[in-house]
């Protein structure tokens, strides 16, 4: 028989991409969410396997509010951007299985397929091979991986990433810059970059906030960055052609360790006119 | 007739690029370039177009060495990322018709079909409107601008787009990143900004190390940048998390002002997990 599934914070914007998902694959899904009834324990109550997909920042307090009410025989796990204190959680507060979680998509995707998930094995085999299987079924990329690894390479992946975007769209502000005249002289690199940043300033705040925040890997990554930064922009405006020539040289042959597993070819539009 | 036109740096990516181009509109086009005989100077003397396509920080210099050679008639056109220097240089050297060409794309480029190419006004009506025509009949979304407000809008579109992806580069590689399994762990909007990473260290470096150099504009939108990521780096490590909210808040004010244009609509799949 399939399990009863409920989702906490079933209403925001990964719960109900997942009940959707759940219910597509014939589950039967519950939904809790703050200041309806059932209350959220209730609805945990009631369930093979508890989701909690609350917003990251308020996700360890939800797991210590909510373990005592889930069935001991139940699996318990949580879809949050960190592995490290979620994980350390749910093991704490809750005695039965526990996975981690990681959908590395929005909610803007139509479908599973394809798409990196990432899972960290807590306690029982059973239930993370079942999470596992029901994922992989659904079409998803599961990528295994420890809490400690996940949230020091999504420091690079998101983190960073994230990073830079805020940086972009502040220094436009900053600038005062015509939007709509750049956009008009837009080459293709410029476009994929400025497409991300634009695409940012219209998320989830409290969630991108988060992910800055609450990974401790971060200072580390975003004080490497500002090194980088403020580096070549010494280099550049002292006009040392060689020392930003070799920067150049440095960084291709760190790449060259790794073969280009990107989609962006010989064909790609994202140079700008080559002399 | 159809004019005679000569690709001074014709060997060259986007010489060979538009050569191409201009023998598939039915031109006749020469090459020029450095140590192939007949010289450059006895190319462009044939010619009623010449076309600079040599590397940036060498066209003000042959543009200077070449003019005495042009016909009086003809017109001297460029097709450099910046416009301030060799448009002077030209309208300095040569006392006919001048018109400064910028292709926004590189020549991975099939076609001119869609693709931003600015052109900026010299000295001559007539051979500026042939050289729009010929671009317009092949495609090219015309853009019309100075070059004094070419080369400011480019300090955002490329030399800051540039600067970003090549500091993103350093810092992977001083934290010696692991590209793999970064790869593995692959978020939509990660893939986006890495792509372009990824590409940029594949690139012309003496181009995109001139881009940066030649652009006085660049100075002044760096330190904005290098501002902008050692705040938000301060404002992460001492995680003040109602500063962070308050840059998202501005970034996202300010950006409304512009109606978004880009492709990346609701279906993009472009956020991570969004609670």
């Amino acid at each position: 028989m399939k399990p009863v599934i409920a989702i906490i914070g079933g209403l925001g914007e990964m719960g109900r991409w997942f009940s959707r998902f759940f219910r597509e694959q014939g589950y039967e899904v519950l939904i809790g969410e703050p200041g309806l009834t059932p209350t959220s324990a209730e609805v945990a109550a009631q369930a093979e396997v508890v989701v909690i997909s609350v917003p990251l920042h308020l996700t360890e307090q939800v797991i210590a509010e909510l373990a005592p009410a889930i069935r001991p025989e139940a699996l318990l796990t949580d879809l949050t951007s960190l592995k490290q204190g979620p994980m350390q959680a749910m093991l704490k507060h809750f005695g039965g299985a526990v996975v981690g979680t990681h959908p590395l998509f929005g909610p803007g995707e139509a479908s599973l397929a394809g798409q990196n998930v990432v899972l960290c094995r807590g306690r029982g085999e059973e239930w993370f091979q079942w999470l596992h299987d029901v994922l992989v079924a659904g079409g998803a990329n599961v990528q295994i991986t420890t809490p400690e690894e996940h949230d020091r390479l999504m420091s690079l992946v998101q983190g960073l990433t994230h990073f830079t975007l805020i940086s972009l769209g502040t220094t436009f502000r900053r600038l005062q810059a015509d939007i709509a005249a750049m956009e008009t002289l837009a080459t293709p690199t410029f476009r994929a970059v400025y497409d991300q940043v634009r695409h940012l300033v219209n998320q989830n705040f409290p969630l991108y906030a988060h992910i800055q925040l609450l990974n401790p890997q971060n200072r580390l990554t975003h004080a490497a960055f500002a090194e980088a930064v403020e580096q070549l922009r010494q280099i550049v405006a002292s006009g040392d052609a060689a020392a930003l020539m070799q920067i150049l040289e440095d960084n291709q042959r760190y790449f060259e360790q790794w073969p280009n597993s990107s989609p962006v070819g010989q064909a790609n539009p994202s140079s700008p006119s080559k002399r």
